[in-house]
Protein backbone atom coordinates (compact mmCIF):
# COMPACT_ATOMS: atom_id res chain seq x y z
CA UNK A 1 0.00 0.00 0.00
CA UNK A 2 1.61 3.07 -1.21
CA UNK A 3 2.28 5.38 2.19
CA UNK A 4 4.50 8.64 3.50
CA UNK A 5 7.84 8.37 4.82
CA UNK A 6 8.60 6.05 8.13
CA UNK A 7 7.30 8.52 11.28
CA UNK A 8 8.53 5.76 14.23
CA UNK A 9 9.46 2.32 14.72
CA UNK A 10 8.21 1.05 18.02
CA UNK A 11 7.94 -2.75 19.85
CA UNK A 12 5.48 -4.14 17.52
CA UNK A 13 4.14 -1.32 15.51
CA UNK A 14 5.69 1.42 12.80
CA UNK A 15 3.91 4.84 12.00
CA UNK A 16 4.54 6.04 8.23
CA UNK A 17 2.78 9.01 7.18
CA UNK A 18 -0.42 8.83 4.99
CA UNK A 19 -0.70 10.11 1.68
CA UNK A 20 -3.73 12.44 2.63
CA UNK A 21 -2.74 14.93 5.12
CA UNK A 22 -3.45 14.37 8.99
CA UNK A 23 -3.54 10.70 8.56
CA UNK A 24 -0.75 7.72 9.65
CA UNK A 25 -0.67 3.91 8.23
CA UNK A 26 -0.36 1.59 11.46
CA UNK A 27 1.90 -1.19 10.26
CA UNK A 28 1.53 -4.12 12.77
CA UNK A 29 4.35 -6.41 12.89
CA UNK A 30 5.00 -9.77 14.76
CA UNK A 31 7.86 -8.87 16.94
CA UNK A 32 6.66 -9.76 20.63
CA UNK A 33 8.62 -7.88 23.42
CA UNK A 34 8.06 -8.35 27.11
CA UNK A 35 9.54 -6.79 30.39
CA UNK A 36 10.16 -3.28 28.78
CA UNK A 37 11.70 -5.03 25.72
CA UNK A 38 14.19 -7.08 27.80
CA UNK A 39 12.77 -10.26 26.22
CA UNK A 40 12.11 -10.20 22.58
CA UNK A 41 10.81 -13.09 19.96
CA UNK A 42 8.03 -13.36 17.47
CA UNK A 43 4.86 -14.84 17.16
CA UNK A 44 4.05 -15.61 13.56
CA UNK A 45 0.84 -14.03 12.08
CA UNK A 46 0.54 -11.91 15.22
CA UNK A 47 0.66 -8.82 13.46
CA UNK A 48 -2.34 -9.59 11.21
CA UNK A 49 -4.90 -10.48 13.70
CA UNK A 50 -3.81 -7.57 15.93
CA UNK A 51 -4.67 -5.37 13.24
CA UNK A 52 -7.66 -7.13 12.70
CA UNK A 53 -8.64 -6.88 16.27
CA UNK A 54 -7.90 -3.90 16.49
CA UNK A 55 -10.31 -2.78 13.63
CA UNK A 56 -12.73 -5.12 15.14
CA UNK A 57 -12.93 -3.11 17.99
CA UNK A 58 -12.64 0.40 17.29
CA UNK A 59 -15.39 -0.56 14.66
CA UNK A 60 -17.56 -1.71 17.55
CA UNK A 61 -16.88 1.13 20.10
CA UNK A 62 -17.53 3.64 16.91
CA UNK A 63 -21.19 1.93 16.97
CA UNK A 64 -21.76 2.79 20.81
CA UNK A 65 -20.56 6.41 20.15
CA UNK A 66 -16.51 6.16 21.27
CA UNK A 67 -14.62 8.49 18.62
CA UNK A 68 -11.52 6.91 17.82
CA UNK A 69 -8.82 7.96 15.33
CA UNK A 70 -9.37 4.58 12.86
CA UNK A 71 -10.33 5.14 9.81
CA UNK A 72 -10.20 1.62 7.61
CA UNK A 73 -8.04 -0.88 7.35
CA UNK A 74 -5.63 -0.72 3.64
CA UNK A 75 -4.42 -4.31 3.88
CA UNK A 76 -3.14 -7.54 6.18
CA UNK A 77 -1.01 -5.48 8.53
CA UNK A 78 -1.79 -1.90 8.00
CA UNK A 79 -4.62 0.49 9.05
CA UNK A 80 -5.08 3.96 8.48
CA UNK A 81 -5.93 6.16 11.59
CA UNK A 82 -6.32 10.03 12.10
CA UNK A 83 -3.07 12.01 13.11
CA UNK A 84 -3.09 13.33 16.65
CA UNK A 85 -1.29 14.24 19.87
CA UNK A 86 -1.19 11.30 21.94
CA UNK A 87 -1.85 11.90 25.49
CA UNK A 88 1.33 10.73 27.11
CA UNK A 89 -0.60 7.94 29.34
CA UNK A 90 -1.04 4.49 29.21
CA UNK A 91 -4.46 4.26 31.01
CA UNK A 92 -5.08 0.76 32.33
CA UNK A 93 -8.16 -0.87 33.15
CA UNK A 94 -8.27 -3.90 35.15
CA UNK A 95 -11.15 -5.84 36.34
CA UNK A 96 -9.38 -9.19 38.02
CA UNK A 97 -5.81 -8.23 39.52
CA UNK A 98 -3.18 -9.56 37.09
CA UNK A 99 0.25 -8.95 36.33
CA UNK A 100 2.51 -6.11 37.55
CA UNK A 101 -0.18 -5.39 39.98
CA UNK A 102 0.21 -8.21 41.42
CA UNK A 103 3.74 -8.10 41.78
CA UNK A 104 3.66 -5.01 42.79
CA UNK A 105 0.84 -5.10 45.91
CA UNK A 106 1.45 -8.84 46.68
CA UNK A 107 -1.45 -9.64 45.52
CA UNK A 108 -2.86 -13.64 44.19
CA UNK A 109 -3.64 -12.99 40.17
CA UNK A 110 -7.31 -13.47 39.63
CA UNK A 111 -8.90 -11.98 42.70
CA UNK A 112 -11.86 -9.87 41.27
CA UNK A 113 -11.61 -6.16 41.90
CA UNK A 114 -14.68 -4.97 44.12
CA UNK A 115 -15.00 -2.35 41.09
CA UNK A 116 -12.68 -2.01 37.83
CA UNK A 117 -9.42 0.31 38.75
CA UNK A 118 -8.41 2.30 36.22
CA UNK A 119 -4.30 2.60 36.56
CA UNK A 120 -2.27 5.49 34.84
CA UNK A 121 1.44 5.02 33.65
CA UNK A 122 3.58 7.86 32.14
CA UNK A 123 4.48 6.66 28.25
CA UNK A 124 8.01 6.52 28.54
CA UNK A 125 9.74 3.10 27.77
CA UNK A 126 13.33 4.58 29.14
CA UNK A 127 11.40 4.83 32.04
CA UNK A 128 9.78 1.46 32.06
CA UNK A 129 6.56 3.76 32.08
CA UNK A 130 6.09 4.42 35.79
CA UNK A 131 3.00 3.94 37.55
CA UNK A 132 1.74 7.67 38.61
CA UNK A 133 -1.64 9.22 40.09
CA UNK A 134 -4.18 11.64 39.11
CA UNK A 135 -2.37 14.16 41.28
CA UNK A 136 1.15 13.91 39.23
CA UNK A 137 -1.07 13.96 35.71
CA UNK A 138 -2.74 17.73 36.67
CA UNK A 139 1.00 18.72 38.58
CA UNK A 140 2.87 17.96 35.50
CA UNK A 141 0.01 19.15 33.57
CA UNK A 142 0.02 15.77 31.45
CA UNK A 143 -3.74 16.12 30.80
CA UNK A 144 -6.12 18.50 32.30
CA UNK A 145 -9.05 17.67 34.46
CA UNK A 146 -11.62 18.17 31.85
CA UNK A 147 -9.99 15.89 30.01
CA UNK A 148 -8.98 13.11 32.47
CA UNK A 149 -12.87 13.25 33.36
CA UNK A 150 -13.61 12.37 29.69
CA UNK A 151 -10.69 9.59 29.76
CA UNK A 152 -12.44 8.20 32.69
CA UNK A 153 -15.86 8.04 31.19
CA UNK A 154 -14.64 6.88 27.98
CA UNK A 155 -12.64 4.10 29.61
CA UNK A 156 -15.30 2.88 31.49
CA UNK A 157 -17.67 2.86 29.13
CA UNK A 158 -15.11 0.97 26.80
CA UNK A 159 -14.66 -1.37 29.52
CA UNK A 160 -18.32 -2.37 30.02
CA UNK A 161 -18.76 -2.78 26.29
CA UNK A 162 -15.30 -4.96 25.74
CA UNK A 163 -16.20 -7.58 29.05
CA UNK A 164 -19.34 -7.75 27.56
CA UNK A 165 -17.77 -8.05 24.24
CA UNK A 166 -15.49 -10.82 25.21
CA UNK A 167 -17.97 -12.57 28.08
CA UNK A 168 -20.32 -13.39 24.36
CA UNK A 169 -17.53 -15.56 23.34
CA UNK A 170 -16.70 -17.26 26.54
CA UNK A 171 -13.58 -15.22 27.19
CA UNK A 172 -12.93 -12.76 30.56
CA UNK A 173 -11.18 -9.46 29.79
CA UNK A 174 -9.04 -9.10 32.87
CA UNK A 175 -7.12 -5.99 32.24
CA UNK A 176 -6.19 -3.85 29.05
CA UNK A 177 -4.21 -0.90 27.78
CA UNK A 178 -5.50 2.19 26.15
CA UNK A 179 -4.25 5.46 24.76
CA UNK A 180 -5.83 8.57 24.00
CA UNK A 181 -5.43 11.31 21.22
CA UNK A 182 -6.08 15.14 21.03
CA UNK A 183 -7.41 15.60 17.62
CA UNK A 184 -7.21 19.11 16.61
CA UNK A 185 -9.17 20.83 14.38
CA UNK A 186 -8.34 22.94 11.46
CA UNK A 187 -7.36 26.35 13.60
CA UNK A 188 -4.82 24.52 15.73
CA UNK A 189 -6.16 25.22 18.95
CA UNK A 190 -9.44 23.69 19.37
CA UNK A 191 -9.52 19.70 19.76
CA UNK A 192 -11.14 16.46 20.94
CA UNK A 193 -10.16 13.64 23.15
CA UNK A 194 -10.25 10.15 21.08
CA UNK A 195 -9.35 6.48 21.37
CA UNK A 196 -6.20 5.86 19.48
CA UNK A 197 -3.50 3.23 19.30
CA UNK A 198 -5.14 -0.60 19.38
CA UNK A 199 -6.67 -2.75 20.81
CA UNK A 200 -5.14 -6.17 20.56
CA UNK A 201 -3.81 -9.30 22.65
CA UNK A 202 -0.67 -7.81 23.16
CA UNK A 203 -2.38 -4.77 25.38
CA UNK A 204 -4.77 -7.09 27.16
CA UNK A 205 -5.13 -10.32 29.42
CA UNK A 206 -7.77 -12.41 28.40
CA UNK A 207 -8.82 -15.79 29.97
CA UNK A 208 -11.03 -18.59 28.55
CA UNK A 209 -14.34 -18.19 30.77
CA UNK A 210 -14.21 -21.75 31.44
CA UNK A 211 -10.71 -23.27 31.55
CA UNK A 212 -9.15 -20.21 32.28
CA UNK A 213 -6.45 -20.25 30.19
CA UNK A 214 -4.67 -17.15 28.73
CA UNK A 215 -5.23 -16.36 25.43
CA UNK A 216 -3.04 -13.65 24.97
CA UNK A 217 0.65 -12.02 25.13
CA UNK A 218 1.43 -13.54 28.78
CA UNK A 219 2.08 -17.32 27.38
CA UNK A 220 4.98 -16.02 25.64
CA UNK A 221 6.00 -13.66 28.14
CA UNK A 222 5.95 -16.47 30.54
CA UNK A 223 7.21 -19.04 27.97
CA UNK A 224 3.52 -20.87 28.45
CA UNK A 225 3.47 -21.84 24.42
CA UNK A 226 0.99 -21.90 22.01
CA UNK A 227 1.01 -17.77 21.85
CA UNK A 228 -0.02 -18.18 18.27
CA UNK A 229 -2.63 -20.99 18.29
CA UNK A 230 -4.04 -18.48 21.32
CA UNK A 231 -3.70 -15.58 19.44
CA UNK A 232 -5.66 -17.23 16.44
CA UNK A 233 -8.41 -18.43 18.74
CA UNK A 234 -9.64 -15.00 19.90
CA UNK A 235 -9.90 -13.73 16.43
CA UNK A 236 -11.72 -17.34 15.47
CA UNK A 237 -14.07 -16.30 18.17
CA UNK A 238 -14.32 -12.75 17.46
CA UNK A 239 -15.42 -14.36 13.51
CA UNK A 240 -11.97 -12.44 11.51
CA UNK A 241 -11.01 -14.64 9.06
CA UNK A 242 -7.63 -15.11 8.91
CA UNK A 243 -7.05 -15.89 5.59
CA UNK A 244 -4.56 -13.44 4.38
CA UNK A 245 -3.13 -11.92 1.03
CA UNK A 246 0.60 -12.92 1.71
CA UNK B 1 -39.27 -28.45 41.89
CA UNK B 2 -40.73 -27.96 44.93
CA UNK B 3 -42.55 -24.29 45.16
CA UNK B 4 -45.22 -22.63 47.83
CA UNK B 5 -48.70 -20.46 46.73
CA UNK B 6 -48.95 -19.46 43.67
CA UNK B 7 -48.88 -15.22 43.98
CA UNK B 8 -49.08 -14.23 40.32
CA UNK B 9 -49.85 -15.18 36.81
CA UNK B 10 -48.32 -12.57 34.30
CA UNK B 11 -48.37 -13.28 30.27
CA UNK B 12 -45.29 -15.17 30.35
CA UNK B 13 -44.23 -15.89 33.73
CA UNK B 14 -46.18 -17.28 37.01
CA UNK B 15 -44.52 -16.56 40.08
CA UNK B 16 -44.65 -18.67 43.32
CA UNK B 17 -44.09 -18.47 46.91
CA UNK B 18 -40.56 -19.79 46.90
CA UNK B 19 -39.77 -22.25 50.23
CA UNK B 20 -37.33 -20.12 52.21
CA UNK B 21 -38.73 -16.68 53.50
CA UNK B 22 -37.97 -13.82 51.25
CA UNK B 23 -37.84 -15.76 47.92
CA UNK B 24 -39.53 -16.32 44.91
CA UNK B 25 -39.77 -19.00 41.80
CA UNK B 26 -40.24 -17.49 38.33
CA UNK B 27 -41.80 -20.20 36.55
CA UNK B 28 -41.30 -19.21 32.39
CA UNK B 29 -44.32 -20.58 30.06
CA UNK B 30 -44.52 -21.01 26.51
CA UNK B 31 -47.17 -18.18 25.94
CA UNK B 32 -46.55 -15.73 23.69
CA UNK B 33 -48.63 -12.08 23.73
CA UNK B 34 -48.33 -9.07 21.94
CA UNK B 35 -50.22 -5.60 21.65
CA UNK B 36 -50.78 -5.63 25.51
CA UNK B 37 -52.32 -9.11 24.96
CA UNK B 38 -54.48 -8.49 22.04
CA UNK B 39 -52.93 -11.19 20.05
CA UNK B 40 -52.18 -14.43 22.04
CA UNK B 41 -50.14 -17.53 21.36
CA UNK B 42 -47.50 -19.93 22.20
CA UNK B 43 -43.62 -20.35 20.87
CA UNK B 44 -42.54 -23.58 21.54
CA UNK B 45 -39.92 -24.16 23.96
CA UNK B 46 -39.55 -20.41 25.01
CA UNK B 47 -39.95 -20.54 28.42
CA UNK B 48 -36.87 -22.84 28.94
CA UNK B 49 -34.37 -20.38 26.42
CA UNK B 50 -36.26 -17.46 28.55
CA UNK B 51 -35.24 -19.09 31.70
CA UNK B 52 -31.86 -19.83 30.49
CA UNK B 53 -30.83 -16.81 29.11
CA UNK B 54 -31.82 -14.76 31.82
CA UNK B 55 -30.13 -17.10 34.09
CA UNK B 56 -26.85 -16.61 32.20
CA UNK B 57 -27.54 -12.39 31.21
CA UNK B 58 -28.28 -12.14 35.21
CA UNK B 59 -24.89 -14.20 36.01
CA UNK B 60 -23.00 -11.73 33.59
CA UNK B 61 -23.85 -8.70 34.62
CA UNK B 62 -23.44 -9.72 38.58
CA UNK B 63 -20.17 -9.79 37.49
CA UNK B 64 -19.72 -6.31 36.47
CA UNK B 65 -20.83 -5.80 39.79
CA UNK B 66 -25.17 -5.46 38.81
CA UNK B 67 -26.97 -6.08 42.00
CA UNK B 68 -29.56 -8.17 40.52
CA UNK B 69 -32.53 -11.00 42.18
CA UNK B 70 -31.22 -13.96 40.61
CA UNK B 71 -30.33 -16.31 42.89
CA UNK B 72 -30.00 -20.14 41.12
CA UNK B 73 -32.00 -21.94 37.97
CA UNK B 74 -33.41 -24.66 39.82
CA UNK B 75 -35.17 -26.60 36.72
CA UNK B 76 -35.73 -25.99 32.64
CA UNK B 77 -38.42 -23.44 33.13
CA UNK B 78 -37.91 -22.43 36.87
CA UNK B 79 -35.57 -19.78 38.77
CA UNK B 80 -35.50 -18.94 42.68
CA UNK B 81 -35.22 -15.21 43.10
CA UNK B 82 -35.36 -13.00 45.98
CA UNK B 83 -38.29 -11.30 46.90
CA UNK B 84 -38.38 -7.63 45.97
CA UNK B 85 -40.93 -4.34 46.04
CA UNK B 86 -41.09 -3.66 42.29
CA UNK B 87 -40.58 0.01 41.45
CA UNK B 88 -43.46 0.20 38.68
CA UNK B 89 -41.49 1.79 35.71
CA UNK B 90 -40.65 -0.23 32.91
CA UNK B 91 -37.50 1.00 32.26
CA UNK B 92 -36.33 0.54 28.19
CA UNK B 93 -33.43 1.49 26.98
CA UNK B 94 -33.16 2.33 22.92
CA UNK B 95 -30.11 2.21 20.68
CA UNK B 96 -31.67 2.28 17.32
CA UNK B 97 -35.51 3.25 16.85
CA UNK B 98 -37.86 0.37 16.32
CA UNK B 99 -41.63 -0.59 17.60
CA UNK B 100 -43.94 1.66 19.78
CA UNK B 101 -40.95 4.24 19.07
CA UNK B 102 -40.85 4.49 15.69
CA UNK B 103 -44.83 4.16 15.99
CA UNK B 104 -45.18 7.07 18.39
CA UNK B 105 -42.78 9.60 16.70
CA UNK B 106 -43.09 8.84 13.43
CA UNK B 107 -39.68 7.91 12.24
CA UNK B 108 -38.69 4.86 10.47
CA UNK B 109 -37.21 1.51 12.17
CA UNK B 110 -33.19 1.21 12.30
CA UNK B 111 -31.97 5.07 12.64
CA UNK B 112 -29.07 4.93 15.11
CA UNK B 113 -29.65 6.99 18.21
CA UNK B 114 -27.37 9.70 18.71
CA UNK B 115 -27.01 8.58 22.10
CA UNK B 116 -28.61 5.62 23.91
CA UNK B 117 -32.44 7.27 25.21
CA UNK B 118 -33.69 5.92 28.33
CA UNK B 119 -37.23 5.91 28.29
CA UNK B 120 -39.79 5.22 31.17
CA UNK B 121 -43.49 3.99 31.11
CA UNK B 122 -45.35 3.29 34.04
CA UNK B 123 -45.97 -0.69 34.91
CA UNK B 124 -49.69 -1.18 34.10
CA UNK B 125 -51.06 -3.54 32.11
CA UNK B 126 -54.64 -2.09 32.68
CA UNK B 127 -53.27 1.32 30.87
CA UNK B 128 -51.19 -0.20 28.35
CA UNK B 129 -48.14 0.68 30.06
CA UNK B 130 -48.09 4.65 29.11
CA UNK B 131 -45.17 6.49 28.47
CA UNK B 132 -43.94 8.67 31.23
CA UNK B 133 -41.45 11.21 31.99
CA UNK B 134 -38.73 11.93 34.82
CA UNK B 135 -41.61 14.62 36.04
CA UNK B 136 -44.19 11.82 36.66
CA UNK B 137 -41.69 9.87 38.22
CA UNK B 138 -40.86 12.27 40.71
CA UNK B 139 -44.31 14.41 41.29
CA UNK B 140 -46.15 10.55 40.99
CA UNK B 141 -43.50 9.72 43.46
CA UNK B 142 -43.17 6.20 41.86
CA UNK B 143 -39.51 6.89 42.85
CA UNK B 144 -37.01 9.19 44.21
CA UNK B 145 -34.26 11.02 42.82
CA UNK B 146 -31.73 9.23 44.25
CA UNK B 147 -33.37 5.96 42.95
CA UNK B 148 -33.68 7.59 39.45
CA UNK B 149 -30.29 8.41 39.20
CA UNK B 150 -29.00 4.52 40.14
CA UNK B 151 -31.31 3.18 37.87
CA UNK B 152 -30.12 5.49 34.93
CA UNK B 153 -26.35 4.50 36.45
CA UNK B 154 -27.51 1.07 36.40
CA UNK B 155 -29.06 0.95 33.06
CA UNK B 156 -26.54 2.56 31.16
CA UNK B 157 -23.80 0.31 32.32
CA UNK B 158 -26.08 -2.66 31.42
CA UNK B 159 -26.18 -1.33 27.83
CA UNK B 160 -22.76 -0.94 27.73
CA UNK B 161 -22.25 -4.35 29.02
CA UNK B 162 -24.91 -6.09 26.37
CA UNK B 163 -24.62 -4.58 23.27
CA UNK B 164 -20.98 -5.69 23.42
CA UNK B 165 -22.08 -9.29 25.04
CA UNK B 166 -24.32 -9.50 21.60
CA UNK B 167 -21.84 -7.84 19.51
CA UNK B 168 -19.68 -10.46 20.25
CA UNK B 169 -22.12 -13.43 18.74
CA UNK B 170 -23.02 -11.16 15.82
CA UNK B 171 -25.96 -9.56 16.75
CA UNK B 172 -27.34 -6.05 17.22
CA UNK B 173 -29.04 -5.36 20.44
CA UNK B 174 -31.79 -2.47 19.42
CA UNK B 175 -33.78 -2.33 22.37
CA UNK B 176 -34.95 -3.84 25.70
CA UNK B 177 -37.06 -3.36 28.68
CA UNK B 178 -35.53 -3.25 32.40
CA UNK B 179 -37.16 -3.71 35.54
CA UNK B 180 -35.73 -2.69 39.19
CA UNK B 181 -36.60 -3.42 42.63
CA UNK B 182 -36.24 -2.76 46.25
CA UNK B 183 -34.50 -5.21 48.09
CA UNK B 184 -35.20 -4.79 51.93
CA UNK B 185 -33.27 -5.62 54.71
CA UNK B 186 -33.94 -7.04 58.25
CA UNK B 187 -35.24 -3.21 59.84
CA UNK B 188 -37.80 -3.57 56.33
CA UNK B 189 -36.56 0.12 56.22
CA UNK B 190 -33.48 0.16 54.44
CA UNK B 191 -33.26 -1.39 50.72
CA UNK B 192 -30.99 -1.36 48.00
CA UNK B 193 -31.82 -0.93 44.66
CA UNK B 194 -31.41 -4.31 42.10
CA UNK B 195 -32.74 -4.97 38.50
CA UNK B 196 -35.18 -7.68 38.83
CA UNK B 197 -37.78 -9.30 36.21
CA UNK B 198 -35.66 -11.35 33.42
CA UNK B 199 -33.82 -10.33 30.22
CA UNK B 200 -34.85 -12.56 27.32
CA UNK B 201 -35.71 -12.39 23.88
CA UNK B 202 -39.74 -11.45 24.25
CA UNK B 203 -37.91 -8.33 26.11
CA UNK B 204 -35.84 -6.72 23.50
CA UNK B 205 -34.94 -6.44 19.55
CA UNK B 206 -31.76 -8.60 18.63
CA UNK B 207 -30.99 -7.96 15.00
CA UNK B 208 -28.30 -10.55 13.11
CA UNK B 209 -25.66 -7.87 12.52
CA UNK B 210 -24.76 -9.17 9.14
CA UNK B 211 -28.39 -9.93 7.91
CA UNK B 212 -30.24 -7.66 9.85
CA UNK B 213 -32.70 -10.21 10.44
CA UNK B 214 -35.45 -10.19 13.60
CA UNK B 215 -34.11 -12.72 16.29
CA UNK B 216 -36.58 -11.76 18.99
CA UNK B 217 -40.58 -11.65 19.89
CA UNK B 218 -41.35 -9.36 16.53
CA UNK B 219 -41.48 -12.75 14.88
CA UNK B 220 -44.37 -13.36 16.71
CA UNK B 221 -45.83 -9.69 16.64
CA UNK B 222 -45.26 -9.53 13.13
CA UNK B 223 -46.35 -12.90 12.16
CA UNK B 224 -42.73 -13.30 10.36
CA UNK B 225 -42.23 -16.96 11.53
CA UNK B 226 -39.68 -18.66 12.04
CA UNK B 227 -40.03 -17.55 16.17
CA UNK B 228 -38.82 -21.19 17.47
CA UNK B 229 -35.80 -20.81 15.55
CA UNK B 230 -34.75 -17.40 16.08
CA UNK B 231 -35.47 -18.11 20.01
CA UNK B 232 -33.34 -20.86 19.68
CA UNK B 233 -30.10 -19.67 18.09
CA UNK B 234 -29.90 -16.68 20.21
CA UNK B 235 -29.39 -19.38 22.38
CA UNK B 236 -27.47 -21.24 20.72
CA UNK B 237 -24.99 -18.49 19.68
CA UNK B 238 -24.73 -17.74 23.75
CA UNK B 239 -23.30 -21.12 24.18
CA UNK B 240 -26.55 -22.41 25.91
CA UNK B 241 -27.39 -25.94 26.23
CA UNK B 242 -31.02 -26.91 24.79
CA UNK B 243 -30.81 -30.29 26.14
CA UNK B 244 -33.96 -30.29 28.67
CA UNK B 245 -35.58 -32.61 31.34
CA UNK B 246 -39.03 -32.10 29.60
Amino acid sequence: MPKGEKLYEGKAKVLYKGTEPGTIVQYFKDDATAFNAQKKGTIAGKGIINNKVTELVMHNLERIGIPTHFIERLSDREQLVREVEIVPLEVIVRNVVAGTMAKRLGMEEGIRLERPLVEFSLKDDALGDPLIAEEHILSLDLADEDELSEIFDMTHQINDFLRGMFAGIGIELIDFKLEFGRLYEEDEVSYSLILADEFSPDNCRLWDLKTGEKMDKDRFRRDLGGEVEAYQEVARRLGISLETEE
